[in-house]
């Protein structure tokens, strides 16, 4: 038996009945033989409350302070997860995540793990204690400051260690039974995804999937740590990701992995700008100086009457204001003709390797979501996904529709199996 | 203009508001041209509710992961502090326990101090910056744990910080005006005493009066650091505790410092003990090896018929049943007949370096109590100070007539001077 990395997010040690009910299942893993380290993330609404109360204090809290504060929160989690364990009778002893050894940049308040010196938490683990380390913090390598990594840092917390102690696997528990298929409340039919390849979650992650998030993923998969995603309240087995299924690791034989979607996202357009080469260049450069993260890129077909072209793209709504302010003031020398800002949209992105090699594919989507009467308003492929933009109106909908058309429904006898080589 | 420190406690930032106001005030300090050092408590009743948190998920919390958890609380109260300072623009930097230089024993939950290294704080502040320090908590020399002072820890981080930056003066701000001649929620003429030396503070400490605790006094006067007690929400002059009064700290030339009062104690009294040597010490053993602090002792005259004794003390009500237990388990031994518990009790402290060459104070002390109808249980004297025990629900009326005997209430003409070199 070696080492098991778990982490348990906030609904999960949302109050004193929680952490207790945190504190058995942790032990009955050490009964089991493991080593055990535990990340845990502040209980419940704390972070948002920490953050609510330096709003009252600040105008615009940030930075050095606003990581302190927001630390809090896990130290008191942690602390009350360790009693836990020992009222239960074993040993355990908490770390913040600079006593944890974890490394950061100096970027405060989304800080980026450089590495990880779990000296203490090995020393500790060694000596039979259950090690609980705060989930989401780190310190500085310069400067030696408390930083956060952002939210949903304390499921990176848990891979960094994972990989830093060389753990056989990190158990993410959370409050739904794993990765499903698509989100099971839209699509009461979804499946609970038995194994998925790092590369498929990562394509789920970034099209809008919230159980893992993207940087999480991306980690695990650098350094080849599997991940279960599982419900730290029925304890059932949940979803695997790693790089290869293991033997008892059931494999849908379908191309497709799931259907993502995000509600998250508005569209720009910028209209009437004139087709010679440059233009584009001097849009992104103007987005990209504004520190705005933009998604999907379409230019349609240029109008050969007018010569001129429109640009789509689609970002984030919380940074559509600087999005647009940046590309009013830069109007005069791009020289285009107005901006169109439009946040009723909906991304519907399908996933799943098998797509590479099965041309079908992108027709299927395209009927599925045209059967069900939803207009496609942009159009954005990877090797292993496909995404449309649609009114969120529809969004529901065209989950569905997919959903079902690619056989994923779970009364479906079997999911679609195009010809080619689909696993 | 030197170094000024200064501690502010868990009611005078409670809430937004309250740091916000404790903010300006600091500020002020700043543009007055002092380097500033601020040290804060955990905000109103957060650390009881850490506790209550604590006591729901473990019988009995304590130690190593009890001080990790409610060393959240100044965390949160210095971020927030921090970030209201800077809002306000000015430069500010918070600092934990341990960042700060606060080195403890390993003894958690009531640390000692053994020493302070304040080098990032002298960085900090020479910087420019208002550095923010997080009271009641430090790191132990061994092991580098996290620790906690225990109760009131945070005026001792105070005094010890001031000492080891040598500061001008300690500034404690709380929510009353300053320390008084008695409690004025007891005694409505009740005075504040402009200027106090060390040792009647660390008298009238021991007695009850709860402004400042004993042992940051001490601190205090080992390292000669000038205290400020005020209120941070009127701003006005409080006391001055030091050594020897400045010019401009006005003295009253009375012998008697102040009335304290204290309701916190029970007695004991062991009936029946052989008079003869080595009975006492046998029940002081028992009781110190059962760990309580004991106050007071009395021990009765002989009665010649019997051969028998009795000895009473004092302690602390909290550590009774510890006592009695103690005692009953060594009954055989000790061959005492019976032990009394009381708990409705009151002490009365009398206290003044005066009083040293004064001997009318007794006699006037115990005249007061009379003419009230006041019964006196137990006497115990220091060179400045005097306590009895008596009835719980007399304190009241006994603390009010001691304090108008020696001329304390604030509408006298003048304090009483006895004869004598009284100052």
């Amino acid at each position: 038996m070696g080492l098991v990395v778990q982490k348990y997010g906030g609904s999960s040690v949302a109050d004193a009945e929680g952490i207790k009910r945190v504190a058995k299942r942790i032990v009955e893993a050490k009964k089991n033989g493991h080593q055990v380290v535990v990340v845990v993330s502040a209980m419940g609404d704390t972070t948002d409350e920490l953050i609510e109360l330096a709003e009252q204090v600040s105008p615009m809290p940030a930075g050095r302070e606003f990581d302190m504060l927001l630390t809090a929160g896990e130290r008191i989690s942690m602390a009350l997860l360790a009693m836990a364990i020992k009222s239960l009778g074993h040993q355990a002893q908490s770390f913040t995540g600079s006593q944890a050894g974890v490394i950061t940049d100096s970027v405060h308040n989304k800080a980026r793990i450089i590495d990880v010196t779990p000296g203490r938490i090995r020393t500790s683990i060694d000596e039979g204690n259950i090690a609980i380390v705060a989930g989401f913090q780190g310190v500085s390598q310069e400067g030696k400051n408390i930083t956060t990594l952002g939210r949903g840092g304390s499921d990176t917390t848990a891979v960094a260690l994972a990989a830093a102690l060389d753990a056989e696997v990190c158990e993410i528990y959370t409050d739904v039974d794993g990765v499903f298929t698509a989100d099971p409340r839209v699509v009461k039919k979804a499946k609970k995804i038995d194994w998925i390849s790092f590369e498929d979650m990562l394509e789920l992650a970034a099209s809008g999937s919230k159980v893992l998030l993207h940087r999480c993923v991306e980690y695990a998969r650098r350094y080849n740590i599997p991940i279960h995603v599982r419900s730290s309240f029925s304890g059932l087995r949940g979803t695997w990701v790693s790089n290869e299924p293991r033997g008892d690791q059931q494999v849908e034989h379908a191309i497709i992995s799931g259907v993502a979607h995000d509600v998250s996202e508005a569209k720009i357009t910028v209209v009437g700008v004139p087709d010679k080469p440059g233009e584009a260049a001097a849009i992104f450069r103007t987005i990209a100086d504004a520190e705005v993260n933009i998604d999907m890129v379409v230019q349609n077909v240029s109008a050969a009457s007018t010569g001129l072209t429109d640009i789509s793209f689609t970002l984030p709504k919380a940074e559509g204001r600087k999005a647009i302010d940046a590309l009013e003031r830069s109007k005069p020398t791009i020289g285009f003709e107005s901006l169109r800002y439009d946040d009723q949209i909906a991304k519907i992105s399908l996933v799943g390797a098998g797509m590479k090699t099965n041309p079908g594919v992108t027709a299927g989507f395209f009927e599925a979501l045209s059967d069900a009467g939803v207009n496609i308003e942009l159009i954005s492929t990877s090797e292993i996904r496909i995404s449309v933009v649609t009114r969120a109106d529809d969004v529901n909908n065209a989950v569905r529709a997919v959903h079902s058309a690619f056989g994923l429904d779970s009364d479906s006898d079997e999911a679609v199996v195009y010809g080619g080589t689909g696993r």
